[in-house]
This record gives structure tokens, sequence and C-alpha cells, in this order.
């Protein structure tokens, strides 16, 4: 038999990729397949060390490859000319002089807890809120609230993804054309906990989305992305060294973040069937292993967008009722505002502790 | 050479399977390749073929096989005792009675265009609003607002796609237990307009995702899952009888409904890199080229949840603006007015011609 020629193979290959590029592509998969494993047993050992890891590097808070890159995100300062959402004009007197000396914005769900959060700060840092004051909302739209105390933002942040991301956006955008200085970011307010009992202070080192990775999921311009929504490990310790001076009692854990209050958070709606209460208590579960303490629908995105725009934050939480216990919130008003209280007393020594000296 | 027995051969089957099931099933992929295209041209052809395929489907509302049935999702109708978001509780006075009247639910963005739909639908119903009367808001939370005019409900779904499902579940559990007879939904307001002129209604076919596929994608007990979002054919043909009958300038298309206002949308906020222009621009013209007419962030999970409650909708919009022209909402406070209004007059004459005759 004649032994071909060089040239002779490199045209066989060569055609075969021109015109069979799905064979030549399983034959190296199969090539390569049994090069690496050659029995079952090691592949259903190298899958399982490959979860493990994948696992360990979620709750280091690792960002994964395929998650977008954050360097090209962040664009310049630019003037605005109006904000749609939050109300607020370039043209409304002093706006951006006022702006400036914000240091610390933290975020509530509702317009009311966004003014007792403001109140209570007030009270407790230096000429930030005279006697006989009170805080006005800044925005003038009906949607949200934007009230100033001192070095103090307190808004309001709506309900789920959607309005959360756009008071960021707005917000940011407002605050970098203001200063050069950027202040720090809180989401802040009362949760449901996972195994984790009302009154305890869940300090979240990543979020987690519906599927339990460490990333919020998005559209941008036809294609799907993924944001890491790893939070700043340096602020978590902080907070925690705050909660240990306090003596409050607090846990660092995962917080679980999805856009949909009854089907993501495994509610039952009794509208719709949202599975059994087998798969949900075996995703409870799950959860629960891999270090979920806290549900919190706009941690993920809040999180991620932090990250992309290289702002420091963290995600502060409150529980108010244990998911692995009840469903309800039957919790009394009193231990409700109890709750709150120590939410903002966390709050406020954070604020003290990050101020820089006079 | 001595041929093989069949046992031989079987052993040796059997034996690949469970040693090296990758492979096996490369091999057979590579064979089913090289069976059904022999060469690039029509593999390429069979892909184009495919894809095509798959946009008349979509065009048509077809569902795809890969997205959850809706037969097991309608759960019985069961006594409620609360509504945490929507604040209304079964010991509020007659709440299941008056309840019980109700034949068509409006869902508008905020409270006060649902004030002004009320008010504007009173008045042309017969002994809906009496006179010296106007509509109270009968939710008992901040967030929410609901009103109620003769046989037809005025609801703020608030924004983006998370309040919007919370609206969704609670009342389909509060009408569900007040009658027998379920109300049509309709989800009404004003939209951006892809290629389509301000002061035009868009009669929605289906809702398509970020990716332009036509289906509500949502996380359920730590899985993804997928809901078809096609609204009721039937709904849009009525709709369009209306328009026809009024003279007023309408569009059956697809709906873009994205949970994100900036990004989703391809807005630029000036706060975060979104893309290109370039690539703003080929998103566009690949989205009208699929037939889709405005952008709309509460369609698609509107759609879907309407799809598996199997309640009859329908998604109507008036155009503000044609987002192909200009990015900002720019419109005067006088023909925005105009717009709404020939929305409501849509409306009105939808729930007339839908109104069983005394």
């Amino acid at each position: 038999m004649q032994v071909p020629s060089y040239q002779t193979c490199t045209h066989a290959v060569l055609r075969l990729l021109a015109t069979k590029p799905v064979i030549l592509f399983c034959s190296y998969l199969s090539l390569a397949t049994i090069w690496h494993f050659n029995d079952l047993g090691k592949w259903l050992e190298a899958s399982k060390a490959f979860r493990s890891a994948l696992y360990k590097r979620m709750a280091n808070g690792a960002k994964r490859k395929q998650i977008q890159p954050i360097n090209d995100d962040v664009i310049d300062a630019s003037d605005f000319r109006e904000l749609c959402h939050l109300g607020i004009r370039a043209d409304d007197a002093d706006v951006e002089k006022e702006f400036s000396s914000v240091q610390f914005v933290f975020f509530c769900k509702s317009a009311n807890s966004a003014l007792r959060m403001a109140e209570h700060i007030g009270a407790r840092l230096p000429n930030a809120l005279p006697y006989g004051m009170e805080p006005i909302n800044l925005s003038n739209n009906n949607t949200y609230a934007v009230y100033k105390v001192g070095p103090v933002l307190c808004v309001s942040h709506g309900l789920g993804e959607a309005p959360c991301l756009i008071t960021l956006h707005e917000l940011t955008k407002l605050l970098r054309s203001a200063s050069n200085v950027f202040p720090y970011y809180f989401l802040v307010g009362k949760c449901t906990g996972l195994g984790a009992e009302p009154g305890t202070i869940i300090l979240t080192t990543a979020s987690v989305n519906g599927i339990l990775k460490p990333y919020f999921e998005t559209f941008r311009l036809g294609k799907k992305v993924k944001y890491a929504s790893v939070t700043d490990q340096h602020m978590v310790a902080l907070a925690a060294e705050v909660c240990n001076e306090l003596k409050v009692k607090h846990v660092k854990g995962l917080t679980l973040g999805t856009n949909d209050y009854y089907e993501g958070e495994g509610r039952r709606s009794e509208t719709l069937c949202c599975g059994t209460s087998e798969t949900k208590k075996s995703f409870f579960e799950r959860a629960q292993v891999l270090g979920v303490r806290n549900f919190r629908m706009e941690s993920t995105c809040f999180a991620a967008f932090c990250n992309r725009a290289q702002i420091k934050a963290a995600v502060i939480s409150v529980v108010c009722l244990n998911r692995l216990h009840s469903e309800d919130a039957v919790m009394s008003e009193c231990s409700n505002m109890k709750n709150e209280q120590l939410l903002f007393d966390v709050a406020t020594a954070l604020v003290e502790k990050l101020l820089p000296s006079p």
C-alpha cells in the first residue's frame, strides 16, 4: 500500500472541514473523550468534582468566565437634562450643587420606609435635620420618593427588578454628574429568611438568581447577557464589624433574588399551580445547603448593577419571618417596628463609621 | 476471519453504552448527519428553512413544544383571607358580593391613569357612576389602586413585570372566589412604537421577550420555565373591529416586552454602556422585520399569565413616540391627553360591544 503524502492528508482534512464540519467536530469530541476518560467511573467522578468546584467558587463569590467583563461598562459622567422617572430636572434650583454632598444612598422598598429611615438617620447625624424640620420628597413623580438628610440620600426603589434598575440608572447618572467622589450604595429593608429567625440581620455576600447561580440574567439588544451579582466583600466585613459592636445577631450568606414574588420564591398564589410542596421543600433544602439565608427580590439586579458600575455597595436586610416555618407575614406591628429600628441602627452606625472625621 | 455472533455484537454495543455513552452518542450524531445532509449547501439551506419556519410559527402565534403545557396550571378557586399587596381583606364589608359583578378588568400603569379611565368609562356606561359621585381607591395599600365603576374594574399594575404579576395573581384569586363567570382582562396604556407613528393603536397578537421569542421566561422552584405569551386572537379581531367602527388608525403586531427599561429596550442610560448605536440599529431592524410594532414592559408576563390561567385577554396600547425617530418622550401635554382619550374611547366601545344586552 502506498503511504499518502503530507499534502494529500492536509487537503483531505481541509476538504472535510469545509463540507462536513459537524462530523469533524464529533470525531474530535469522541477522540478527546476517549483520551481523557477511559471509563465511566472516572467520568462521573470528574463531573462531580467539577460541580463541587463550581459551588465552592459560587460560595466564595468568584465570577464565572461566561459572565460579562465589567471593564467596558462604565461610561463617563455627562450632563443630564431630565430624569424622567425620578422626576428631577437639571434646571431645578441648585440640584447639582446639593447632590454633590451625597456620600451614602440607602435604597428602601416603599416611600414611607424611606421617609422613616431619613428621619431616623437625620436625628442621629450632627446638623443633618435641624430642629422643627422634616425632609421633603425631592421627586416630582408619584412613583418614587427621594429624601436627603445631610450626606445621606434615602430613596424608594419600588417592587421588583424593573423599578429598582430604573432608580439605579437615573440616580447614578445624577450623582455622577454632580460629584467626582462616588457615594456608597446600600440596599436595606425587611426580607423573609430561609432558616434565619426573625430579627436576624443578613449581610449578603452574593446574590443568586432563581436557579441558584450568582449572576443576573437580562436582555441587551436581542442577546441574553449575564452579570456577576457578587457584593463588595470589604463592605460585608465592615457591616459585620458594626453588627458585632452593636451586639446584633447577624449572618453572612447568599440571598435569593428573583423577579417573581409568587412563583420565583415558591409561594402558593392559589391562582396558578406552582409546583408541589415536595418540590418546594427539596428546592428550599438545596438552597439552604448552598448557603442561601434569605429572599430579596431586588438583590440580584442591585448587586449586578453596582458590580458593573464599580460602586461600593452592600445588601443589608432584617428577617421578618422564617419561610421554613410559615408562609404568611403574621408579625405583629410592634415586632415589625422593632426589626426596622434594628436595621436603622445598623445603618446609622455604618454611616458614622464610614464618614470621614471632620 | 470468523464472523462474530449476534450475541457478541449485542453484548459489545451494551458494554459500549454503559462505559462510553458520549462516544456512542457522537457516533450516532455523525451517522445521522451524514445520512441527512451530504453536503454543506444542503445543511445551510435546511437551517435557513428551519429558521424561517420558526419565525412563521411565531408570527402566527403558535406555541413551541418546549413551552410549558397549560393544562395543569389552573387550580380551583378557594376562599381567600387577605391579598397582602392589593390590601383587600375578605372581612372588608361585602367584598365578595361587590366583586362578583365585575366583567371587565383594565390594567393601567399608574394610579392616576386608572382613576381617569374609571371616570371616563363610568360616565359612558348607564348607572355606572351616579351624578355627584367619584370612584374611590378600594386598595388599602399605597402601592396599588383599584377603582370599580359598574361592571368595570380599573387597576394600576405598577412598573415592570414583578408588580404586574403580583396584581394578576392577587386579583385573579379574588375574582375567582367571587364569581364563576370570569371577566375579560385588558392591558391598556401608552407605549413607545417601533415604526408606528404617535396616535396609532397597537393590538398585540403576541408578545415577544428580549431575544424576540414568543415566551415569558421565569424561575419556578430552581428551574427555568417558559410560558407562551400569545394573546387571544378572537379578542384581537374584536378590538380591530371596534377600531374600524370608530375609524381609529390601528395596527396588529408583535409587542416587545422586557423587564429592563434602559438596557432591555435599547435605551442609552448614560450610566452603563448598553451597546453601540450600530448594534441597536440592527436589533431594531431585526425586530421590525419580525413584526414588532411597539415596546411594552409588562406585555410578555401579562400575556403568559392570561394564557396559563385561561383568561380571555388583550393588550391594547397607544403609541406616544416612534423609537426610530426619537428617544425621549417630548410629546406635549395636549397630544398626550388626546392619545389617552383615543385609547379610552376604544376601551369603552369594546366594553359596550362585549356587555350582554339587558
